[in-house]
């Protein structure tokens, strides 16, 4: 009996409240949330601070006390996507199909909350009120996990957003937060089969590697995205070197960044060094392939100096940084077996303006977001017009890609009859 | 390294020659499935003879021995049905969602198959069949691990099966079945992460709960239906015994049957008398509260044989025989929440001509399908006019309620562009 299983406890019997809410009033109570949040700024700001010294003192790497860091706009930022968010259509209670069947039954398929949805993530306290709010959105009852590093900005804003949604209107523990920091509640939150309708993981490999081992209860694993772009023999020369700089360097660390260039062999010597140029240019570190390696060399010195020869073990890396590797390839069906073997199945693009290569590409690439002549950046639930996302799942079940608020429903039937029996 | 482990490697590999495979090409195989299965009939038989002569000498129940027993009738039923399914429509390919974005980009989402799809199950070898031919419809590879009790049979039918699909131009290993009895074979299936995509358990609530607790890779729970009638006050009178009888009398051993009755304490007196007789007289074993009883006490001898006074642990129970509890209740709202707390959430039915209360139940039970004055045994994908079944899912991740062919598909976003970078 830890804080996990007792929260998520009072979470179900909060889940049975919400869904019974109407729309008005959970997209109330997300406006109540945004505002509640700049008129708590100081509070937040000040919890947020005892974590960044504490990082500091630490000595924890810069990119991560940015990640942590709270300020101001931030703060206005987290807020005006709740607004947004309230501004959005209504997934539940959306029919999904609906037939009379032979005997005269009604048959409708609804959309409907999936219960209690709980979160795991790491040093970043947008999450916390991204998660409230899509969860209130599609009213499920939400359980957080915040990373240690992270608890007073987690706690306070948990506070923030459950006391606003509180005097909204919205039942008691619709929103939680596991506060201690005792890793024990984390594998414990991981097993409460019964009590957690599905558990996402947000943030680092590992952090989503081990709770996929870990798990009991329905998890969407998320995130890991060793992209690839593959350059065709055909592909238009005027596109390559924007659209490699666009899905690789403009920013380095997200998933849907390119790890990997695939290049035919027939024209590499035509079409790599300007790539490489580019690249090198951009300080993007390039591991590459003999035959690339070989051609950086005769492309003076920033190119050589920024090109270092593959391993075998670049093929399956995830940089998330300024760094790619380059590799040769016969063709077509050698450029989809690396990719399917390599990948992690999460956003790969071909260039060519050769049909017969596109649609083979398209349709044999086993990855969740499958592009022709354009960035792999675009894999989001945004850009994709599917409004705000949850994620962008690298599994096949439940959903695949970037997630929108449908991604937290689930659907139920219903029959009306007149007393029909079955024959 | 075990048998689970290679077999499951090798799925993997046809699963991608499997996905490029034409609609013509899988219905072709699925009729020469269905006329081999007819065409190996005596060595299908003599296989099966094996399995029942030594489940009969072990002193397996009859009930298990027949669901485990082929002759020429269940052969074709299962040669029918896999014929049915070569006329369904592909799912494969479908689009679910497409538009234009902001940028020019085109987008669609398309139907793909999930992969690697494995079944568990228990002494029916009729799921043999059932499997294979709805794996190869949705072009996903077949991974069965069959009870050890049924495991000549499961072997054979798999090898005529097998062999048929390789003749009719499918890929090697389209179709495996573990062949060894120890168990450990089973643990290492539920734990091949990144090489099964989806394991779907089919049998008993014990199979069930112990691959839920196990299995790292993800599952889609199926079955348990612990399925409630509830009788309103404003029940039309005329419909509650044929809808009751129907209900849990047809095929008691069902999961979509009812296990529990609830009444309107206000009609009790009027309303419970003619149900409990009728169940009576079809020897059905009533578990009746405190009220029921004492009624069924007043009602005869044959009323008063058939009723026990229910324990706590009745309501929670599925009996899948000729046994039912009853209890009294105050109203909608008492039913709603006894439904809610000791349902599986598979199926539940109000029997009311009352608006506000239908409306509510349908609304506020939170089970896969929710009934108004129908029978619970209508849930079934062919009933629901969804086709072919895979099981009823009884969890809220994925597939909800009975799953048709879709179940066993993923969707794949596909974006084309023309040079498109992100801003």
């Amino acid at each position: 009996m830890g804080e996990a299983r007792d929260k998520a406890e009072l979470a179900q019997k909060a889940a049975t409240s919400l869904a019974k809410l109407d729309s008005i009033s959970r997209n109330q109570a997300l406006l109540a949330m945004a505002d509640a949040l700049e008129r708590e700024q100081d509070y937040l700001l000040a919890e947020n601070a005892l974590d960044v010294a504490a990082a500091q003192e630490k000595g924890i790497e810069e990119s991560l006390i940015d990640r942590l860091l709270l300020n101001e706009g931030r703060i206005s930022a987290i807020a005006d996507a709740l607004r947004t968010l309230a501004g959005q259509n209504d997934p539940i209670g959306a029919l999904t199909e609906g037939r009379t069947l032979y005997n005269g039954l009604r048959l409708r398929r609804i959309r409907v909350p999936l219960g209690v949805v709980a979160m795991i993530y790491e040093a970043r306290p947008n999450v916390t009120a991204d998660a409230a709010g899509l969860c209130l959105k599609t009213a499920n009852a939400c359980l957080l996990r915040g990373g240690s590093i992270a608890n007073h900005s987690n706690i306070s804003m948990t506070r923030v957003l459950y006391e606003a949604g509180l005097a909204a209107g919205l039942p008691e523990f619709w929103l939680q937060s596991i506060e201690t920091t005792d890793r024990a509640a984390t594998t414990e939150l991981m097993t409460l089969t019964g009590l957690i309708d599905v558990l996402i993981p947000r943030g680092s490999a590992s952090l989503i590697r081990t709770t996929v081992e870990n798990a009991r209860v329905p998890v969407i694993e998320t995130g890991e995205g060793n992209c690839h772009l593959y350059i065709h023999e055909a592909a238009d020369p005027e596109i390559i070197v924007p659209i490699a700089l666009n899905a690789k360097t403009q920013r380095p660390g997200v998933c849907n960044a390119i790890e990997s260039v695939l290049i035919d062999a027939v024209v590499a010597e035509h079409l790599a060094p300007p790539l490489l140029e580019a690249l090198a240019e951009a300080d993007v570190l390039i591991h590459a392939d003999e035959t690339i390696f070989a051609l950086a060399q005769g492309l003076g010195d920033k190119v050589s100096r920024q090109t270092v020869q593959a391993e075998a073990a670049d093929w399956g890396r995830e940089y998330l940084c300024l760094e790619l590797s380059i590799k040769c390839v016969s063709g077509v069906e050698e450029a989809i077996e690396h990719i399917n073997r390599y990948s992690t199945h999460h956003s790969e693009a071909i260039l060519s303006q050769d049909y017969a290569a596109v649609s083979r590409f398209l349709e044999e690439v086993d990855s969740a977001a499958v592009y022709a002549n354009a960035s792999t950046r675009f894999t989001d639930g945004g850009e994709f017009g599917l409004g705000a996302e949850i994620g962008i799942s690298t599994q096949k079940l439940h959903a695949r890609g970037p997630m929108g608020l449908d991604a937290l429903t689930s659907t139920k039937f219903i029959i009306e009859g007149d007393g029909q029996i079955r024959a």
